[in-house]
């Protein structure tokens, strides 16, 4: 299925597209004020879904309700956002960085996400934005010092296009630690949907693409990973707890502005973003 | 005032202290399913409480209602929290790092957050689990490119005692970004209150102390932050947006094991940690 949140900002309804690619408005299922977030993914939501979609006891989301078809990020307020580092082979070399032995891992807050095709905006004083395309992980059942893979990808309720957008400068330059460089508003583009796991037989047989002004600046697929998806959940779980509805960036391939040496991003700019079965983003860039 | 929540885990209930240090019942006032949180502090919550407090017209929260007396967090779900790191003179220089040029800046999972008193646990594998004391600032406003101190401290809704707790291996020798040592569960004990703003007219002048077993480990004052608190909102302001109900740790004394050559935490241990006029927190350290 393809979970998905349409309407203005802040009042997003949440969506489920049916055979035919139509939103199906999920508010009469899941009661008023219920919304596409941990609880529902705890709370067995995805199979009501499911099953609703599959007796069509769903009805349209018409147009005029949906301010305009704008789509929202597919989960409303992530509890935390957890982002692998130099995860693509080709990435990590042309940063000149090492392999990493182990996961890398940083932070993003969580009030960086926005729709798919919201503005982007650079940060003031920011010369060095930068794009990075990312198959996320949306968690979907609490994981905590998990053993095997067959138990990380259980906790696993799907996956979305993700674009962690990085100010190199404030990440690499300005005191030591990554996550100043990560954290800036509007830098976390989520979706179109929520794709369940179902639909994603191999989360490691997928392409993405990123282009800027038309120009194709990355193309890889998530077989170059050097941690997959598995590994990632199953790793992180002896290091934090992950809750329903946390969102984990898997790391991003070859070809962003730092690795190609620019330009990057300015007021104006075009990203188009895609990942093979999960849909596409478009943001125009703008300054904060 | 001091706001706090009592009751057992996840479902304590919003209480203020009266003059003689009584908990006071908010869910009257507050209405069903209101929590101190960032909407509570967003939407004038903390002048309601006051005025009601004022006029006498909260009912005295009974012990038999609240679950042995437990206090909780004194803020329910922050949207995040975020660090400063080598923040205080004599900490830098126990850890042999150099004073920082501009604040160090790192984040902490928010699903961290336990009560004042509850247990905190060794993760497993860990040998260098570690205790920070530190002034946390509770954020009540929004914060945006803030040009001004006095704009900063306006969006500091008060401030709490927070224990930042930290395994160095997983910090310092697991793959070069600190975050992975920060947020294993139970690493941010916080309380006992949420001390508002009025009540501490000079965040730079409170002493911070933590016992381990008895013997004080940490003796220091927020005299010796080298960015203050305002300092530290303002410049934050820059690269993310600070919503109400984050909580923002500020760095943390001299006195850590990692300065000290240890010994780590283990189970059995107990830390005491106090910050003049914001409380006092207690923990039983356990094993996961």
């Amino acid at each position: 299925m393809k979970l998905l949140r349409v309407g203005p900002p802040g009042q997003e309804r949440p969506a489920v597209l049916d055979g035919d690619g139509r939103p199906r408005d999920l508010r009469g299922l899941l009661g008023p004020g219920a919304d596409l977030d941990g609880a529902f993914l705890a709370g067995g939501g995805t199979a009501r879904v499911r099953e609703a979609l599959h007796r069509d006891e769903l009805p349209l989301l018409r147009p005029d309700e949906t301010g305009a078809a704008r789509i929202g990020a597919p989960i409303a307020r992530p509890g935390k956002i957890v982002c692998i580092g130099l995860n693509y082979r080709d990435h990590a070399a042309e940063t000149g960085a090492a392999l990493p032995a182990e996961p890398i891992v940083f932070m993003k807050a969580s009030n960086t996400v926005v729709g798919p095709d919201d503005e982007v905006l650079v940060p003031r004083g920011s010369v060095k934005t930068d794009w990075e395309v990312e198959l996320a992980v949306v968690i979907g059942a609490t994981a905590r010092y998990l053993d095997t893979d067959e138990d990380a990808l259980a906790c696993v309720a799907g996956y979305a296009v993700s674009n962690d957008v990085s100010e190199r400068e404030f990440q690499l330059e300005r005191g030591g630690q990554w996550d100043k460089g990560k954290s800036c508003e509007t830098f976390n583009p989520l979706g179109p949907w929520l794709v369940t796991a179902d639909e994603v037989p191999d989360p490691q047989n997928l392409g993405l693409r990123l282009s800027v002004n038309g120009t194709v600046r990355q193309y890889g697929t998530t077989k170059d990973m050097i941690f997959p998806v598995a590994e990632i959940v199953r790793y992180l779980s002896r290091f934090m707890v992950l809750d329903p509805g946390d969102v984990v960036n898997t790391g991003t391939p070859a070809g962003v502005a730092l690795g190609t040496g620019g330009p990057y991003l300015r007021e104006g700019d075009v990203m188009e973003l895609e990942i093979e079965g999960l849909g596409a983003q478009r943001q125009i860039v703008g300054q904060a």
